[in-house]
């Protein structure tokens, strides 16, 4: 084969595995050649053992070709806010170093069952809560944070060093890092993927997600974990030529900096040019309210969250989320109410705006990633977050450094895979044409 | 001292290791000889090592009183759908038999910083989501149902084998087996208790909490988990005298027998007869759709929470729980948001009624418990999980068969505290004169 294995997506691994082109082994060793190479640079891993990943690859080798499952021999980085049998869970968190329960999380036993490879504990900031990078370093620009809470995942993926990878949003912990490292994210619509198994910040807003450089593995993972419209959607039979989208540059676009605004410009442009019907639409001034009460959320969350941790070892916690305990920001149990019910009462409110178009398409970051460690600024995720609606991010522009940004597409709640059916032809235009090319 | 230390409140046993008239490696010692002498009846135990709960005993002997944690000393039951470090957690499922993962949920993590004695797993049905009871008798009458899920949590406070237990609700998890073993029962406000390490049924619905058998024990523990008005309630001064309550026999009234019939009767009558301002409230129409909601809800969530277990391990699985995963209802994605957006903008609602009381009075069962171990129906409470209101079971009457029943006292969102001081009164009132007297 031509290209080496640790550059293969998901979908083309298993179609080397299949047709006898590549053992899982010889697909290990090529990913773990190249982890080697980059770790001293990228450092994407919390925990990876090269031994038990080789051991795992000879075992899935070893299982005849009828009785493998739909993900048999890919690699799969996991981000560590979620348990894993047999790797340490640390979640960042000086509290739980080294510790290893033996208990999977339910998105792992169905990466297992499905015969996963599963790679190892990906980077994540101190219990995927705070904004303080990892030390995992953005691979297009090293001096730059590959953004976070799923640092690690989003990195790895973008370096060739796993094609799949787990995360999760709170915030903005998928979308943001998708967007600073150029590659396809999901986070679908809340709960409807299990998040046993996964560290609770949010219970509200905490929604598993995943990495991938291609919609077609975001689309093989889905499936995996039970993704489900009710009705199959029909993909685009002509590209994007006659789909309609809505632009909004949402209640936060003030925060939008030269590479998005010229994302969004030239995103629009180019649909346009494919055919595609597009118009500009604003949310209803009830949505503007959105970011406070997501911040309200948020740290009434936290506090329920973090406080057997608290308790227990207040020392070695982030002052941030202390705060939450302490609820310094003296948000009464009226407030969030407040917030809880006002957010619950604009979801139907999104679907039927949504429902009207093939995607709604708003931006992912303020612009590229930014310089040093900080992850960035989650504004334009984290009202989309409240409202439990499913997002991708689509790569395919730059910013003025020559870094990556992407776009959001997203819909109606439950509405995941035909989103993602739709992001499969955008993502063909805005890649191609969108002005920016990976250069690992 | 008179009374046997098992016999003994949380607060009671707490003021016997203050003063010195008890250890508790003696206060241990009397819960396991009375634990011996009763398992085989009661079954309450998933999990119990008496020379586990020994060892910790004489280790907090030997912590300095200075040192002392809130409930330093005083054992306490686990439902077994909550992670311990040193105990397996099965949740009654084949899948998990004799699994160990070393892990504390957070509410054990919060126990054992407050010095508790954790005395064991207490039994539950299969994942606390079936009807099937776990071979727990009720210990007023054995050949009855303690209720469920929370069978052996309750069924354990009810026998004296230990003054406090954890459970949990979804439907009637909670309030059922308070109900049906005559002690008290508190399910707080949603998500205002942390659920890390707890098995995930429902993600909107699922809610820890706690047995009794004083309302002085359900706020000490309350306290440890950290729950708070957002001011703290003015204790009545003159008994009930001069509050106002509402009775609302719901939407299911027609499933109420004798027993709960002659218990809202009698309650109502009670209150008035010591002052209180009562009145019977109808909830408006669009009411009447939650119990049908919550089922939608339950199955919607189940087909989430189950599918990673469903794709390892079906053939180890109730049928009921494999239905959910198979949507065998049939529920659309449509029908869930219908259910969840209606909940959702019912609960404003129902806190704008319920804060014009001093707490509103409902059934917490149908009836006493029934013959056999069919762990009954949670018609009465499902509507209350639904709304994430708190909740508090109040003993006092009795059914035609002498067996303990119940009242629920509920309350807006967030009025947690102002409940159970609410409750304590009630409790003086209805255990002295509602007819029911434990002859354990």
């Amino acid at each position: 084969m031509s290209t080496e294995p640790h550059r293969l997506t998901a979908t083309e691994a298993l179609q080397a595995f299949e047709n006898g082109s590549l053992t899982i082994e010889d697909y290990a060793k090529s990913i773990l050649k190249h982890i080697e190479a980059r770790d001293a640079i990228v450092k994407a891993w919390a925990y990876l053992d090269p031994a038990q990943v080789l051991e795992q690859a000879r075992a899935l080798d070893s299982v005849p070709k009828g009785e493998r499952g739909p993900l048999h021999g890919v690699a799969v980085a996991i981000k560590d806010v979620i348990y894993t049998k047999g790797m340490p869970t640390q979640f960042n968190s000086p509290i739980y170093a080294n510790d290893q329960p033996e208990v999977d999380g339910a998105s792992v036993i169905m990466l297992h069952k499905a015969g996963a490879l599963i790679l190892g504990k990906s980077r994540t900031t101190e219990f995927a809560a705070t904004t303080d990078g990892p030390g995992t370093t953005n691979p297009h620009g090293t001096s730059r944070t590959p953004g976070g809470s799923s640092s690690g995942s989003a990195a790895a993926v973008a370096d060739f060093q796993a094609p799949l990878g787990l995360g999760t949003q709170t915030g903005g912990s998928m979308i943001r890092p998708g967007s600073f490292n150029g590659v396809y994210a999901i986070k679908p619509t809340w709960n409807s993927v299990s998040r046993e198994g996964q560290k609770i910040y949010s219970i509200n807003l905490d929604t598993l997600g995943w990495y991938a450089r291609s919609i077609e593995d975001l689309e093989l993972l889905g499936s995996v974990f039970g993704i489900e419209d009710d009705e199959a959607p029909q993909p685009p039979k002509a590209g994007v030529k006659g789909l309609k989208f809505a632009f909004c540059k949402s209640m936060v676009w003030d925060e939008a900096g030269p590479g998005t605004r010229n994302a969004m410009q030239k995103g629009m442009e180019l649909l346009k040019a494919h055919g595609a019907d597009v118009e500009e639409i604003t949310l209803p001034h009830d949505f503007d309210k959105l970011p406070d009460w997501h911040t309200c959320i948020l740290s009434g969350d936290g506090r329920t969250s973090f406080r057997a941790d608290y308790q227990a070892s207040k020392d070695k916690m982030a002052a941030f989320l202390v705060e939450h305990v302490e609820n310094v920001q003296n948000y009464t149990r009226k407030d969030y109410l407040e917030a809880f019910d006002g957010i619950s009462a604009l979801r139907p409110k999104w679907d039927a705006i949504a429902e009207k178009y093939a995607a709604v398409v708003i931006p992912s970051v303020p612009d590229e990633a930014p310089q040093g460690m900080h992850t960035g600024n989650p504004v334009f995720n984290s009202w989309t977050t409240a409202l439990h609606i499913p997002v991708v991010n689509v790569p395919g522009f730059q910013g003025e450094n020559g870094m990556p940004v992407g776009l959001t597409l997203a819909a109606p709640r439950y509405a995941d895979q035909a989103l993602l059916a739709v992001a499969k032809e955008v993502g063909k235009v805005w890649e191609k044409e969108g002005g920016w090319i990976s250069k690992l």
